[in-house]
């Protein structure tokens, strides 16, 4: 079909959805082990909203191997409300581009709000943020920032979420916010955000190993590590009290025990494990469980985190009605992204609990340090008790990835949302054609 | 490859796995039709597991149309874990079966149990329990009625359970029912199984429609109806007063909300409802919000009912344990399969709360009579505060449709799960390729 010459003030158009198969053969050096992910292949269902004119947009859901493809044929079955869509630019468009991929009532069945229909409405949110923040020339953590009260309100979906927030209590916060928020967006400038580092503690790691990457860890000027824990109950407790003695007791340590306990299984755990002085147990039980984080939480003296398994707005909204939490760990691409992360800070800074957003992966630390520097300067208003997750691998596959230095991630500066894999990288990892797996052929995956 | 032949007591082994997608254009009609889902096309991501000998098994997951090509994806991805598989005959390969399926921990990643690939699962461990059930030579609800309680208990995962529900707790509810099975099972030969209908009360029905299907379902002995509300707030006390003068004060009428309502709302609608004696409310708000359901249960007088889009056996527990709900609802395949409904049948059966299974859609009733015969025979040993839904729709396409006589469902008597669709009603309905949808390839679902 021929199309006319555009006007000059006529909006780009969504001309096509690209979908990619893309996984990394990290099972091979056990990176990312722990007691539910013992050989994850991290993976990316990855999308790119091509438009005529204008920049482009990046997004990707995050998997760990089998079922990317199930992923990404759920991005595919988006394409409907995408295609002839003109690119979204502004707060009015990605709030509407939200609504109408969580809201398409036959798609909705499948979660409703959860599993793969959700994190791919995730993939394609946050691929569009990166195009509206780079046609704004802005990176994702600013053009948030810069958004007005009544705009961040607009992106919320508050159906089911009125009990415990109202559009105006949101309101209300983010102005209370406002007057504050150059002089934080300059601090991250200069200081960046806190980081801490997960390297140490894969279960696949060694004793020797653990030791020695717990001391480089604090060298390299983190303040935080993280130990996989939810094996070998007495590996648990020699791994943190090797771990503890190695860093001093100046140093957190986080737990994350991957969902591996039962209630009264994770309160006896805890409490062989709390003389070591943890940081908090992550994770301790189902991710969906509630009441069962609650009972952890009052059942013994360490703090609790979890939410990256976290589904949607409505259980990240129970885990604070309850106080189940002593922190909440958002996941960029699990819930449909941004917007619903927006959501997950405003319910946060309602309940006073601080945000330590979960990464790793493949790109999850590229794209939550956004959502972490936004709430610093736009919602929570505080670092204090603030970090984000920093693992250290992957991050060459992307046009601009991550900085994190002397313990600290480093206010990016480049528009969009840091997510463009480079196109080698996107093309050497094609599952299953191409050339990384294709020399896998005949390995335990074929 | 040549295979060599079979000895006589080798076990049948599944050679392929077949998926179908097909939908029926029910939009058409607006048969379905509430206040969440408009315009819903009930669909089937429907498997069939293929054996070398002895009898096939057929499953589905249901779903409303678009993302029915995703869930049938998702069966697909479970492949590597069915081929060359022995055909499951026995509650331990049954339970193997299942506990392969849900604890894949790549696949786990895109839930854990929940959504497209817990669909899945439930779609593909209901086609084995059929298929298991089928080469014993009976129907699913006597296959399970003859397992002994400790077969019955292996069938349960109990991880993230046993806070509400221990292994032990669970073998002496069953082992208590025991007594009784042979003359429950015997009545409900005689009698069937109390059934209640919707079909009056879909929200695409006008009032006389209302009125005059709402007598029939009473003259056709059914002792309960449903309501569908959550639309406009006059038109629901408007119909329900139409429904309870039509049907006299001795008549059950159940209301549905599908999900429309904050907990706010759901307390100020049902304060408006309430007087005309609605047996339950069901779905008043988020199906994932066990703490706004016990809010709604106890913040005014109407009994609360959900479970339909409960994710998962972590879910129910949470209902359960928060005294959120008076009435259990079950899906036969929204959950991974058999196995998750006999832990919720024994959680409900542990708090005293009766299970009152969902159906409709296309085949939800034929596969869930054999549930709730289960439960009555072997799990609660009762019929009180018991009914099954009924909607009089799609039963043609199966081999074995449901008999529903005098508002009682027949106990089936067929071998299997009544789970099979005719062979000509699936080429017929295949999506996008069956003729009925070559039909209306220029239509708005073009």
């Amino acid at each position: 079909m021929a199309h006319p010459a555009h006007p000059p003030d006529a909006r780009p158009t969504v001309t096509a959805v690209e979908v990619h198969d893309v996984r990394f053969p990290t099972s091979d050096h056990l990176d990312g082990s722990d007691a539910m992910n013992p050989d994850p292949d991290y993976s990316a269902a990855y999308v790119v909203l091509r438009t005529d004119r204008g920049p482009d947009g990046h997004g990707f859901a995050f998997t760990i191997g089998r079922g990317n493809d199930v992923t990404a044929a759920a991005i595919g079955a988006l394409r409907p409300h995408l295609l002839g869509r003109p690119a979204p630019r502004t707060a009015a468009d990605l709030a509407a581009l939200h609504r109408d991929l969580t809201h398409d009532s036959q798609l909705r069945w499948l979660g409703p709000e959860k599993g793969v229909v959700h994190m791919a409405a995730g993939a394609v949110v946050n691929a569009a943020w990166d195009l509206a923040a780079t046609a704004a020339g802005l990176p994702v953590w600013e053009f948030l920032s810069r958004m007005s009260p009544e705009e961040l309100v607009s992106l919320v979906d508050f159906r089911h979420l009125t009990d415990a927030l109202t559009p105006d209590e949101a309101l209300a916060l983010l102005r209370a916010a406002e007057p504050g928020r150059a002089a934080r967006a300059a601090r991250l400038r200069a200081e960046g955000y806190p980081a801490y580092t997960t390297s140490p503690g894969w279960l696949g790691r060694d004793d020797a190993t653990l030791v020695r990457l717990a001391r480089q860890a604090v060298a390299d000027g983190f303040g935080q590590i993280k130990l996989k824990v939810g094996a070998d109950p007495g590996d648990d407790v020699r791994r943190l009290a090797l771990a503890r003695a190695a860093v001093g007791p100046g140093v957190r340590i986080a737990l994350d025990a991957n969902q591996r306990w039962d209630v009264p299984e994770a309160l006896r755990r805890l409490a062989e494990l709390a003389p070591y002085d943890p940081y908090w147990i992550e994770e301790p039980t189902s991710p969906d469980d509630v009441l069962g984080h609650a009972a952890v939480r009052a059942g013994q003296p360490v703090p609790v985190a979890t939410g990256e398994h976290g589904a949607n707005r409505v259980l990240f909204k129970q885990l604070l009605q309850a106080g189940a939490v002593d922190f909440v760990q958002i996941d960029a691409a699990r819930v449909a992204g941004v917007n619903d992360n927006v959501a997950v800070l405003l319910l946060a800074a309602k309940y006073g609990v601080p945000v330590c957003p979960h990464a790793g992966g493949v790109g999850l630390c590229e794209l939550v340090q956004h959502l972490a520097m936004f709430d610093y300067v736009a919602v929570s208003g505080t670092l204090e008790n603030r970090v984000v997750e920093y693992v250290d691998h992957l991050h060459e596959h992307f046009t601009h990835p991550v900085a994190v230095r002397a313990g600290r991630y480093a206010a990016p500066t480049a528009p969009g949302f840091s997510a463009r894999m480079r196109p080698e990288s996107l093309a050497a990892h094609r599952y299953p054609d191409g050339p990384v797996w294709q020399d896998r052929k005949d390995t335990r995956r074929a």
